[in-house]
This record gives structure tokens, sequence and C-alpha cells, in this order.
């Protein structure tokens, strides 16, 4: 205990310690370093089906839950969302961002865990070793924010995404099916390891004031190994993933030093795109792009985005990009308003390394770069590069690593349809092809 | 009497002249030519407005109806709107086209006006001679074929549509409003010439079949001197006028002819466009494209398209045209799936004359030559030219001639808004700019 | 020799029977069925590299050429291309198309062979059991008609492609090229088979007219085991094949009967694209698309193209579509002249089937159905179905199957460059981002 | 004199004095307040042409030259052009901006008039009182810098341009046709004002070192009036002028407030476009857009761009604007990258004012606004407008007023084509519709 409180985070330690003799377990912020090592799924495919089926070697424990800013009502749902695993899944840990920790603590029964907001062009330590699951409250760009946390890793925890509004483009369930979607990917493969689960002792007491009073909701219960016990738990049981490719970046220095990174050796990895754009400078930019180390054009332009297939329905495609789907393995290369008639965006293999060089020719300030929407201070100057590949998501060996691992919204009892939610984000959040309003199919009136 | 029997339309003699014995001024279909002659209104412009406001030297009186094929439901419209012309303006003639008057002449309790169907790139002879005003009942298409029927004629009469269910884009009046809409242009600009009018006498007589047996409506009462004396018709009451360029189209022979017209010297006026299209050709077609008579570019495509302002959000629209204004006096040059990446659409002055040449190169079958949607027989060969100039809409003493002067529906009581019809139908219609489903203006989302 | 006598296509017989008497072997043209049966090469990957090395089990016997037509000097070509080939691999059989074969067969010293020109919707039936290696002498639209003769053949031999003027876009090697061109692909992958090669006879006769009198090209001289015995064929000899995926391409009528083969159960390959199109209609096509199974969206448009990769650089290109590697395994949805502002073209995973119909709404004359610009007799009618998915490479055991085989340049000493032709055709074809004249890169005259 | 000496720019004081008490009139630079007031030229239009001509009042004297910046040569060729001005054109006075004035005064041999580098936000006070004709060399960057130092005028002085490298879109004439371009302008409509035209004394003397040993050509010969008598200067021989029409652009605080202008009630003139853009802020905008004072859309997007028809080439090109002719009377509306699939480039009437409105719903920084590529200080924050016009450039009473006359170049002994430049620049700098590199029209090639 004393080594939980010597790692409070200073900023917190007053009002944490103060809490703390009152009610010892409530109110508590704890540091992320005291959970336990992060549990790696591994997804397996079952063909036809493209999308690949979650499977936990233990049940996962150390849950990272992230939620939009500035909308009203998310922070009661992120308090029942909380409440609700702690309660049915004594054995969870929840962490939340600093903000949020310190938002919402002091409403919940139970201790939660945080990590030191990282300096710019860096991400959490930590998170990568601990997060053994990620869950968002939110629209699309929470999604991304909470991938950007995990921008220096190479394997990212499975990602269960929840609509606070509109549905949106990538494949998040309702905020309401929380309870079944949680289960689904709690068991999801569920192994022998989840025989030996049993509910924890305080819960046997019906004091305790985290059991709900009375529910008959089977999803409220706490798991056990009851509850498991002679289940079959086939793979139309399993959590279905979209393993979404991310693109890996590197900024070089004019001597090829690198220095978009804290670590010396080490990519930042994208899940939409990088961005090269003149910024408030009033100056075209000239980049040169060489795709496969060979020199392929001279663009002239605002400025020139590197796209994965998940963030082509973003930016590349307010430049006129084309839709790609997410598992078509494919690097985009989309210019921003280019001074040529004939620069047409590229769909390139997603195995091709893409250069962008700054060539002497640019005058005036550097170009900003920015990864998933985060710039990199400092910009970039002339004679600097962007190498773009993207990420490898398969071993030699043929297992799945890599990528944001996207859990889908499935549809009980019925088979798996990869495309639901793709062509659903289409129509409803892009009105992509939106009719024309008036429905004669007069070829006069057109 | 005999006149107009000798004038009947011989396929449709015998059942006239069946009708004729029973009931003799119901189901009749007479001919066009027994009309007085057209009455051309004047347009006026008042400053800052920039509609035109219409002023009939005295009461229209030939009046054509067209309506869409394939609607439910229309018949019994037009019915209703000729029999409340024909009882509540009874010094009215209705003009139906051949098709029509067939189908609705018995159930009309007095006689219709017909001309003959005319032949392939032809127009009927004496339309403009007679029609003083225009009514269709449909859609954009049901325009575009009306104003068709005055494709060889300078001056078109002015056209009140009614849209018969979506509202269009060309700012047609709701079908229910028609007693309104019709009341507003009859009396448009009423000068001395309509205190002369008189209820005819036989309306007088509450036993005539054709006046309603009682309404409160004053719109349903037959107009007379007593509604005109005295009331003061000032510009807020004139029907307000968008006159619609068009494009004057010629098509012109290896040696110079003049081939697109029965008359030797005439151009075809298209309000919408005039395309010229590869058709079922594999191959794809060069033309040479002059403008001002210097050539311009050798387009390698599909087709190429030749537009006017209205016709901007038509086929031009699909080829990735621009939205253009009414009122921007000018050309379309919009090429159909150019080869090229660097043919862009082209916006030029209305003045200045273009024409599309298909040159020696050009291999398989003839292209085809639409002028707004009506394909010209033996299309365009090697050697021929489509030769197109924006219509003149003005005088040299500044008065207001050709174009399509298309009614604009006013609401009442409010002041002039000319973009009104337009900003609806981009909205409405097309489906401009049509918002992005999340609304979550989260820049990272994007 | 009877036999041959007998196969001799009968529209040849008599010119050819009267050549036999005074030269037996040239000037005959013989039938395909005469030839042994194909030898089929294996592709290997050496990652990193993404083209694939060509194998031969034993050298290739049977080489069909084909040339672009109307093209000044292209007939001089082929005579001196198949002389040579006659000249200096005395074990190759040339085949050529019949047109092709009756215009040069007297200008040759040796017997070609040649096949029945195959019925409309058809393809000659034993060119893929004969067919060793493809050679085109002509442009891309060569390349294509090549390809299209092996649409209904699950595997397509290697093509090696000579530009006959402009190099284009597929990766041609220059005319001039010839004799190195051929003997890479000859030897490529040289195995002990080669050794057993032997100079015939005749050929030790230096009276033989086919022997060059005195050259000192190597490449002239008839290969035999001594030109092979002691070299070692590394990788670095072998020729370098990128594998073009096609597309699988089925159409079905409204009962789900198929009806573009001659042969009940099978599909039509697509190098290019399969295009949906109005053709001469007027009226815009409404078309269903389904993706995955999954009703997707409602194409109001001039017509739809599904295209391959490869075909992404020619009439998707013209339509708006975004350019896509070869090497990106995906398919592309790309409408013509759409209607809604908002149909953006789509890329999609290639093993997705796509499926377009024709739905109820439609009316007017069938769609025309193109697969790589050859019409589809009929066309489409309501109810009827084109349905797509990218044609599989690779087997289960990994083994490269499928596509067409496309022998890339190479340039001598060099290190392989799977992009130079790519990029090459983008620069210097499609003129792909053509700098802007003024070299000024002054950002207010931008 | 000493007049002039108290008005020398304080900051040439002291080089200045020195240079006076050697050499009088040589490396001097004076104010321009010391010059006779402008000239104003009328502009005459003689249908069928479309270009008007100019016609001076009296030849005019005050001529501002600018460069363009870091061009190799261009001093030279500014020193080469300004000595002949002076000295064949004695009576005229040279203006230079504060930076060229400096650079090249000590090489001349005359004064050079200069003015106050003005304030940013501002435009040189005296500069549309003095000048008569403005002369540019450089590129399209460089008139419109030129174009900028009149951005608060209603009346700009006739602009001569020469391009320095490429031709560029607008209509330069090439530098070394100076002289013939130079006595064509000043020539232009010549009247009995230039009858009075006498060589002055001092050019009498053999001895003045300004004067050309000796030379052949006509053009080097200082004008007199034994240049003028007796000659028809016909409409021939009028210089011809493309008056290009401008934006009249305001700023407007959250209460109404003007606040782009130091002068309380002036609009900025806008020769190609300004643009709203979130410059550096990584937050779409989001612009509510109307038009004639009416809502037309909410435009979600990087930025907006209103460019006048001569700017369609520039920016909006760029982001997918048509290419619209600059004597169209338009605005254009283009978005730049915006988030809606729908929402296409619009063409509205150039006296439609449109505001752009920086809606509450923003959030982050100020977006920026530049007019014709300078910036307005502060940016614009929520609740402010940019409002739009096009400018009027005729009076009622049919005079041409406003717009930049743009001296376009002609070709002795032509007769006036108009379109020649526009084409030219097309063709030449855009690279429009460039041909598509096989020139196999194969349709199957494509």
């Amino acid at each position: 205990m004393m080594l939980v409180q010597r790692r409070i985070l200073p900023w917190r330690r007053i009002r944490s310690a103060r809490s703390f003799s009152s009610t010892p377990a409530r109110a508590l912020i704890r540091s992320i370093e005291d959970l336990p090592d992060r549990i790696k799924p591994s997804y397996v495919q079952r063909p036809p089906a493209t999308l690949l089926s979650l499977q936990w070697p233990s049940p996962p424990r150390n849950i990272l839950i992230t939620k939009k800013k500035r909308t009203p009502g998310i922070t009661e749902s992120l308090v029942e969302y909380t409440t609700h695993l702690s309660t049915t899944y004594p054995s969870i840990n929840i962490i939340l961002p600093p903000e949020s920790a310190a938002e919402v603590h002091e409403q919940l029964s139970f201790p939660v865990y945080t990590y030191k907001e990282p300096r710019p062009d860096s991400t959490p330590q930590h998170l990568s070793d601990k997060v053994d699951l990620v869950c968002t409250l939110g629209g699309d760009g929470t999604i991304l924010r909470a991938s950007s946390l995990f921008s220096h890793s190479a394997t990212v925890p499975p990602v269960l995404s929840f609509a606070m509004g509109t549905i949106g483009f990538l494949g998040e369930w309702k905020f309401k099916e929380y309870k079944r979607a949680f289960r689904e990917v709690y068991m999801s493969g569920a192994s022998d390891a989840y025989a030996k689960l049993e509910v924890p002792e305080h819960l046997h007491s019906t004091t305790d004031p985290r059991t709900p009073a009375s529910t008959s909701d089977p999803l409220d219960q706490p798991l056990s190994y009851n509850d498991i016990r002679g289940k079959a738990m086939g793979s139309n049981r399993t959590a279905r993933i979209l393993l979404r490719n991310r693109l890996r970046v590197g900024v070089f220095g004019p001597s090829g030093q690198r220095i978009n990174s804290t670590h010396s050796d080490g990519d930042t990895y994208a899940l939409n795109e990088v961005i090269v754009h003149r910024g408030s400078s009033p100056h075209l930019k000239i980049v040169d792009v060489y795709v496969g180390g060979r020199f392929l054009t001279e663009g002239v332009a605002d400025g020139m985005i590197i796209s994965s297939p998940t963030g082509s329905t973003a930016y590349s495609l307010s430049s006129g990009g084309s839709i790609v789907h997410p598992l078509v393995p494919s690097l985009l290369l989309t210019p921003i308003c280019p001074r040529s008639l004939s620069f047409r965006p590229l769909v390139l293999p997603a195995e091709t390394p893409i250069t962008l060089r700054l060539g002497e020719k640019n005058r005036g300030r550097e170009v900003e770069v920015s990864i998933d929407g985060k710039r990199i201070s400092g910009g970039m100057g002339v004679g600097m590069e962007v190498r773009v590949v993207g990420e490898e998501v398969r071993t030699a060996d043929g297992d799945w690593v890599g990528g944001v691992p996207s859990i889908v919204r499935g549809v009980n009892g019925l088979e798996e349809r990869e495309e639901d939610h793709w062509v659903g984000g289409l129509n409803a959040l892009l009105k992509f092809n939106y009719p024309f309003g008036d429905q004669d199919a007069d070829g006069a009136g057109r």
C-alpha cells in the first residue's frame, strides 16, 4: 500500500491522500506501473471470413477507457460503464487518461489507474506494456486519439468502440449495447484459463455496495466458473476483428538522422495518415516523391497526404482521393491542391516505401508535418524526408501482428458480414452516392 | 363552324364528328390554326432586381399545357387545371399536345386545340405564332420538352411550371397553388386593355354548367372589369421572370452546308445543352474545339458537352462541370470521360462562338449529336461541325428578347428574392454540399 | 504430311496447295492442332523483390505472335522477328492469328501455324493448350487483345511485349531489343532440360538458306548445348514477371442462368475492366451495386466500371478513378457520369465479389456490357447481373497461377527495380502531374 | 529644387545629397509627390471586338515599373528599359518601388521617383493619384503584386506586362518587344494633344549623354510633333485592353464594423481571389455562405475561395474549380478540401454579393484571410464576415471604369483576336488537356 501511495502522481497527491483516509478503495488514482503486465491475444483467420477471431489466452484485466471531450452526458456514461465493469468483472482494473481520472475518480467506488501525460512527440511509456484492451466512448476522432497513444508500439491492444451519438464509420457499437459487447469481447476464444475464474470473496456478501441490489440481467452477474463450465465457446462466439493496417512513418533530417522519435530507432505508427502541408506559409511547397526508392514526381502543391486505407475516408477524401476499403493492403498518395492539372491520386502497394523529400527549391518557412492530426514540433525543413511504408501485419510464420485490432460490431445470430459496418459508414456517414432529390429517372431532365 | 370542322385534324375526324352532334362545345379537338395570333409580352427590368417583370399588352388567350408522361394522377390534374382556366377565364383557349388532347378531350366540356405532331428534327409549325403562355405539369424534364417545342423559334412564350411531385430545380410552383399562380401571371402588368374585360354573357346565367355552384374563393370568380377597376397593379404584382439564355446550335456538313434544320437558315435553340457522344461505338472520339474561331484543343474523349448555365446542373454536372448560376452569361465546355488527365471544364463567354469539329483521325461510326436530349438523325460524320453560341437576349435597343422566360414562384408579401429557387434547387434536389453524417466537428476525426 | 495437308484450314487450301508443291516448307499455314502441347512455366518469388522469376521446365516451343493493325512497317517487323526466331531457335514453332498468317506466310521460308477465328463471345479453343509464350508487337491495345485470346483460360502464357512506337504503359520492350529480350526469356531459369539442346542437323550445313551468311552477334547464333554448358543461370538471368491480376466476370440472366459463355460453367477473364454503359440509349441507367453479397448503393449513371488495377489507367481514369498500382490486390468501382454529386470511386479488396444488377426501374433498351472492350452480344436486360471477383493468383500451396504474366523489361547489369516501367508509364504516357509551364515557384502567382 | 531636396525620402537623404552635388540629375531618388497628377485614359468598345481600345487624352508621363524579385538578369533589363524610356520619351518620369529605386538609381543617368513603403493592410497613398501607366517585368505574380498596389483604388492605370522567361497566362509581351510595345501604348488613341509634343531642347544638343550616338531604329528616336503630324492613328493602332474585373472585398467584425481598411469606408479590390483558410490550425473550419443575402450552405472545409475569372486559373483551379474566361462576368466559390463529397464549385453572377461568415461552431484559432496572396493581419474570428461582390466596370453612362486594364499583346498586321493570349496560356502554361503520350487512338487500349 505504501508502494501505491508513493506512486500516486504528484499532482494528485493531496486530494488522493485525503480520499484515501476515509474510503480506502475509492477515489484513488493509482499509477499504471502497479498493474500486472499486458495479456496479448492472438488473432485467428477462418476462411472464407476475412475478419479475424479474437482469442485471449486468459481473461483481460487492464482496460483503458478514453472518451471524447466536450460532449454532454459522456462523463455519466463513463461512470456507468466503469462501474458496470468493476462490479461484474471484479478482477478488472480500470485505466483512465489523467484528465478523465481526475474528473471522475470521486464518483467511483473503486480505484482507477492512470499514467503521466506524455511530452509532445512522445507516447505514454507504459501503456503498451500494460493495457490489455482499449475502450473508447465517442466518435472516430476518439478512436484516432486512443490509437495515437500506441503510436510507438508495434502491437496495439484490441479496441472496443462505442459511438456516443451518430454511429460512425469505424464499426462502433451503440453505447446501450455495452454489457453484451464487453462480455463478448471478454469471453472471446475462452479457453481453460477462464475455467479458473472465481467470483471474488467480497462479492459473495450481498451487502457489498457494488453489487446491484437485484437484477435479472445475466450480463450484470459477476462471472465465475459456473458461467463458463460446459459452455461451448465456438468460433461463432468470438469477437470479430478488423485489423486496420497502419503506416510506419519516419522523419529524417538532411543528413539522414531520425528526428521524429524520442527513442533513436523508432518509427511512429499512424492509423489514418501523415500530412505534409504549407501551414500558414503562402507559398506552394515543392515535394519530391520517391516510390520504392525511385523518383516518381515533383509535387507542387499545398501539401501531400500519405494515407492508409482507413484514412482514405478522412483528409484524403476531402482532397479528392478515392475511397479504399480497409482490407486493401495499400497506401494512398493524395496531393492537396496541386498546381498541376494532372496530379491524380495514386494507390500504391502497402509494402512499397514512399519518401517525401522537401527539396532545395522551396523557400519560406518549414512545412508542417502531422501524423494522425498531431503536429511534429519543428516541422520539416529543406533536405528533410518523411519515409512511409505500410505496417507489416503478418509474420513469416503467418501470425497476425500489428495494426489496430478493431472489434467489429456483431449482430446476434447473424452470419458474419464483414462489409456491414463499412457499407453502413459509407452511406450513413459520408452520404456516399446520395440520391438526387427528384426521383424522376427521366433522361431528359437528368 | 364549317371552318372549324374542316380543320379538325384528320385522325380525330370521326370521333370529333360524333361528339360534335351531341355536345357542340365539348369533346372537340380543333386545330391551332383557328386561334388568334400570339400576344407577345414585354419584359421590364427594375434594378436592383435581376429578375424581369412580365407585362402583357392585353390578357393572354392561347394557353399551351403540357404534362409529364407515365405519372399517376397527372391526367386528373390536367382536367382540373384546364377546367378551372376555362371556367374562370372564359376568353382563354386551351392548347394540348395531340396525345394529351386525345386522352382528355372527352372529359372536358369545352373544345381544346392541338397541332400536328412534328416530324423528327422539326418543331410544330404554328406553335410559336399562336401560343401566348406555356404551362407545364411535371418536372424539369417536362419543362425541357416544352421548351423543345420552340427550339426553332427566337421568342419563346413565358413558361409557368407546376411541379407534380418533388419541387424541382427550375423554380416551379406547387400544383395546389395553380389558381393564384395563374391569376398572377394573367394579370401581370395589367394595363388598360384589361379594363375592357367583361364576363361573357353566358356566364351571367347561373345555370351554365361551367360555373362552379358556389364558391367563396375569389380566384374561382370569372374576371371582369370590376376585378380590375381601381386596383393598383404595381410592380409587386407582376410575375417575375428569369430569362434563361439558350444556346444557338447549328450543325454543318463537311462542305459547310447546314444540316440540322428543316428550314435552310435556321439554328436550333437548346435550353440545356448540345452533346456529342460516341454512343455505342467503343472508340474514343477526337473532337477539335475552336473558340472564337481559333483552335483551342483536340479533345479525345467519350464526348463533349456545350451547356448553357441552366444545363450546368444536368449532364455537365455528371461529367464534372461546375454549377453555374443561370444569370451568368456563359457557355460551358465539359468533356465526357476525356483521356487526358488535364482536360478541365471551361466556362466561356456566352457571346463567343464554339465549334466542335469531328476530325479525320476518327474511325468507326459517326458520333451522336443530341440537342436537349433529342438526337439528330444521322449523327455527325468526319468533317462535320457543331457550332454553338449563346443566344442574344437583349436587342441593341435594350429590349429583352429570346431566352426561355421562366415565371419564378413568388411568395406573397415577401420582397423579391431571385436566388430563392436556385438555392432551393441546389440544396433540395442536387444535395449540394450535403452534410457529413457525423455532426462531430472534430478535426482529428475529420 | 498428309495429316498436315488435311488440316490446312479450308479457306487457305488452294493457295497453300499451290505453294506446297514448289517449296515444301515455306508458305505453309498449318493448324495449331499439330503442335505439341503447351509447356507451362513456374513462377518463383524471391523476396524482397515483388516481381516473380520465370522458370521453364524445358525450352518453350510454341510462340504466338500478334501485331497491331493499321500500323506502317509493322508487317516488316513481324517478318524480321519470326525469321530471327526460326533461324536461331530451330525447334520453335511460330503461331500467327489467321489474318496475319495469310498476310505474311509467303514471305517466310518456314511454316506458320494458325487457328480458326473464334465466334463472337468465344475464344480459340486450342490456344491455351498449345501456346507456350505470347509475343506482341504494338501498344497496350495489342497486349489487351492478345490477352483476350485467353479470356476463358485460367492460365495465360507469359507475354513478351514490344512497343512499336512510343513506349507504352505496360512495361514493353523496345523492338530493337528483340534478340536480347527473347534470349533472356527463352533461357529463363534454364535447367537440365536445356543441356539436351542440340543444333538440328540441317543447321550444320552452311548452305542452309536460313543461316545468316556471317554475323558476329552471338544472339544470332543457334543455341546448342555448348551455349548452356557450364554457365550459371542464376536468378539474375531470369526474366522478371509482373503477374497482372485479372477480373473473373460472369453474366447471369434474371433466373440465374449464365449467359456470357459458350461453355456452361466458365467465367470470362478480363485484364482491364468490365463496363456497363447506356450505349446509345439517352436514359440514365439504374444499377444496383452489391459488395460481398450486401447491397451497397443504387448507381444512377451513364454506366459503371469494374476495373482491375491494370485497368485503372484506362477507362476508369477517364471517369475520375484513382491510379492503382498493378500490385495492389484490388477491384475498382468507378461510376461513369453519375447523377449524384457524391458517387466517389471505390477501391475494394480483390477477393470481394461485386455484383451489378440492372433493376426494374430501368426503361428503354438494354445496357451494353463490354469485357476488355469486346461487347457481349445482346447486352444486359432488366434483372440481369454482372458478377465480378478478382482472379486468384496463388494456390493454397503458394504456387503462382493465373493472371497475365507480363515479362517486364530489364536493364542489363542493373538491380531489379520493379517500379521502373510503371513510373515510366505514368510520366511518359499519362503525363501524370505534368508540370505547370511557368517554372516560377512564386506563391502569389501560384 | 529645394522642394525636391526637402522631399527626398529620409532614408535616402545622405546618399542622395552626395549624388546631388556631383551629377545633378542622376542617382537621385525623388518623391512621387513631386510628380504631376495622373492622366486617366478612356476605354472604347468597338463591336464586335470584345477587347477595348485605349485612348489617352494626352501622352502618359508617370510610369511605374515593377519587377520580379530573385531573378537573374532582371535588374539589367530594368536599367535597359528605363534608360530607353528616358531617352526616347524625354517628358516621361520613371517611378520605381523603394527597393528597386535604391538598387538601380546609381546606374541611371536620370532621376527616379519612389514612394514610402506602405504599412501592412495599406497601399501607397499617392500611387493612384500619380501613376499613368504600370509596366511589369516578370510573371503573373509580378502583375498580381503590381495590381495590389492599387487595391484600394477604384481605377487602376493600364498595365503593360513583359514576361521575363516563359510567356505567362495573362497576355504578357516578350521583353525583347519592349520598344514596339511601349510606343504602341504611348501613342494609343493619339489625339491633338500629341501634336503639341516637342523634343525637349536639351535633346537637340548632340552632346547630351542620354542620346544614343547613332541608331537606325525609329523606335529609338525621340518623339516629336513631326512623328505625329499627318499620321492617321486609326483604331488599328490603339493598344487593346482586356479589362479584368476585380473583386470588391470587405471584412467586417461581429458587430458589423469594417476592419480591413485604413480608411473607414473603403473596400479592398482583388484581382485574383480572397481566401479564407484554416492556416496552421488542424481543425476544419465551418463557414456559412450567403449568396445575395440568403443563406446558401454551411461549408466545412480547410477553407473557401472566392475568385474572379482571372483568378480561376490560380488557387481555385488547384482546388478543383473550373477554368473561367476573364470576360465572363462572374464570381467563383470554390471550397478547399471540403468534408462533404458533394460540395461542387459554383460560378455566380458578378453582381451578386457573397458573404462568408465564421460561425459560432468553430473552435481553435482564427482563420487566415488573404486577398491576392496578402494576409490580413489578425485573421478572422467568430462572427466576422468577408463580403465580396464583383467590381462594377461600367457606369450607367456606359463608360468603362474599374478593373485592371491589361494591355494585350498584339501581333502586327493581324486582325484582333482576343482569345489568343488566353488560349495560349491554357495550352502553354496550364498544360490544359495535355495529350496522352501514346498517339494510338485505339479504343481498346484507350
